[in-house]
């Protein structure tokens, strides 16, 4: 396929706000338009990234609208949804039109906005992931699957409840740093353990909020990048693998891992040449605590059951040897979901960069990865980048 | 970019049907892979389109239950949307993975199930497609800017309602012999000219009706097509346009063209390297009688207000020179949305192979185009295919 670079990233504060869907896409598709150097060249594609923005908001049809509000018509646009990972898909999507050739600048919006209806109907929109005859019939919930996952993870690998504790910690304290995330303050082991229950054995701390918010970022060919003089600035797309499993959690083969994660990293590696060990920097989707742990052994970056020690001995950190979710996670950053996975990219290519917030940035970063699931452990997109 | 093959089709009847959208989407999805003599390989992608399938139905995160549904876990699952013409964007963006190098073998789903909400119900999800300041605030609906844009094509180009007329009356013709379309039974000029009026001067028979219904293909690489033997059968993708247009009609610079029809026709004829006189025959998005002219024009068949010429010439009919609509259209064949797309290309494949229906087969077509709209006159994509 052909080169595939990022040269422009943009980002709405995450959090809950008074501004509709289409001011939150607009704003954040404007500053990647801007931070690219291409906002006076046409755009020849437009995708958008939005799980339920007509369950959300009452507002439909927003590729095509989008393409007039920010003003690329009349490039083609195409809205791309796969739950919480829709932000990833459409990278993916968009990453496929220039890797054929079938377009040389592509913007990517990734928009949620959930604050417009109240926490139970968002809830009960979000619920619709599950399968309907195993889990929803038997009130089954998101929360409740990862309840059970992080129950069974305690049992097989002797995880404790203030070992759990220790993700959120680090969230927290990363977000604290991150002038757009959602919640910008540190808690203690001590507030997390005890914070109440939301299904034993996760707590609150446990589990990302609903939030509002818009992340975009462009992408072009090495055409384009040259045309623009963008050769220096440009961050290459160096690989892209995208996993499902079966719907229900209960016809898997494991509750502790996401068979979706493997199939995707995998491909993403393959297709990068390059071993997990290389990978700088990462973002991965850590809705629930547990989920942080599966994805670092998923991925490949420590063994099964290990992932706890590596968080144990900071090697998660932002100055560990491993950092995992410098910007927060969905636990901090926070989770408009079809903007989470673009808001991974846009992080990721602020670090490749060098550009991360102040605490925040890693020392020299060569690759980095972003990992974004869409439904319950399923429909995983891992994508890798390279300076 | 890579060459891309159409080497399996499905579709199940359009109509009214108690079937569910998943029993839907996976009657076709089987109907394709077994077409395709690939059901026992694995699938690198599924992609779905599909418009409103969380409002129409209650059922969301159709992509990846419809990868465990049909049988293709763990590929990649991503669902596309851009209104009614989510179909071929689906198709679209399956080419490019194909295209880039990122799948061998990818199957498309176009779904709608439409019948489960009241019509009054649907009417007002589908309306959402319209600019809510300038358009959904003063009461206008599709069907009425339709019937704007047929006025003002009858004053400026002299069409009167009965040549209207011989429009659904040629849709229903074929139709009647199309043994999977929602209507299968001819109609006279003087029926649709003195049916009810809907929007003056559109009446009942001007407008499409709502529909239930799936189609799918399946798509590969050269060494897919090789691999599996398919040389000789395969389809070739020559050329995909995809643009849009202002929201709010009365932005655009004319009531009697689209120009997201001329940018996207375009840019197909340019790829594929042929002209609007090689095709052989089309498919084209006749959801209102009048567009079926538009269409005409705005892809080049023939010179603006010309095109009733044409079909009063019976040059649009199935033994006609340049024949449009042989399945009926979306007016006799039927329109569930999501599906149309890739229902138009199931059928322009089934042409091109020489399998077409009894009486609507072209005699030996070399090239045949498909157009379809989403939104009002906007967002559309036009595909081109040869052998």
């Amino acid at each position: 396929m052909e080169p595939v670079n990022v040269i422009g990233v943009g980002m709405t504060p995450f959090g809950i706000f008074e501004d509709s869907i289409i001011e939150l896409a607009q704003n954040a598709a404007i500053e990647a338009l801007t931070d690219s150097g291409t906002i006076e060249s046409p755009i020849d594609h437009l995708i958008v990234g939005a799980q339920n923005p007509e369950e959300f908001t009452g507002q439909g049809h927003l590729s095509t609208l989008l393409a007039d509000y920010v003003g690329v018509v009349p490039a083609g646009a195409t809205r791309v949804e796969t739950g919480p990972s829709s932000g990833s898909s459409a990278f993916e999507s968009a990453v496929a039109l220039v890797g054929a050739g079938m377009a040389d600048l592509v913007l990517v919006i990734g928009v949620e906005k959930m604050s417009q209806v109240p926490r139970s109907t968002a809830s009960k929109i979000l619920a619709r992931m599950l399968s309907y005859e195993s889990e929803i019939l038997y009130g089954a919930t998101p929360t409740a699957l990862a309840a059970l996952i992080t129950r069974r993870y305690m049992h097989d690998f002797g995880l404790t409840r203030d070992e759990l504790s220790l993700i959120p910690v680090k969230a927290h304290k990363n977000g604290a740093k991150n002038p757009l995330a959602h919640f910008q303050k540190e808690v203690s082991v001590e507030k997390v353990s005890n914070s109440p229950i939301i299904a034993e054995p996760l707590r609150l701390y446990d589990c990302c909020a609903t939030s509002d918010g818009a992340a975009a970022v462009v992408i072009a060919s090495n055409k384009a990048v040259r045309e623009h003089g963008l050769s220096d600035s440009a961050i290459k797309v160096l690989g892209i693998g995208h996993g499902t499993d079966y719907l229900a959690v209960q016809n898997r083969t494991s509750l502790t891992a996401l068979n979706a994660t493997r199939v995707a990293a995998k491909k993403a590696f393959s297709i990068a040449g390059v071993e997990p060990n290389k990978v700088d920097v990462c973002e991965l989707h850590d809705a629930f605590s547990i989920l942080e742990l599966l994805n670092m052994e998923d991925i490949g970056f420590v063994e099964k059951g290990q992932a706890i020690t590596a968080v144990k001995n900071g090697t998660t950190e932002v100055f560990g040897a491993m950092p995992v979710n410098p910007t927060g996670g969905l636990k901090a950053r926070g989770h408009p979901t079809g903007a989470t996975g673009v808001a991974q990219i846009r992080d990721i290519v602020l670090q490749l960069r060098g550009n991360a917030p102040k605490g925040l940035q890693i020392a020299d970063p060569q690759i980095g990865l972003t990992h974004n699931i869409g439904g319950f452990g399923n429909n995983i997109c891992v994508s890798i980048f390279g300076i």
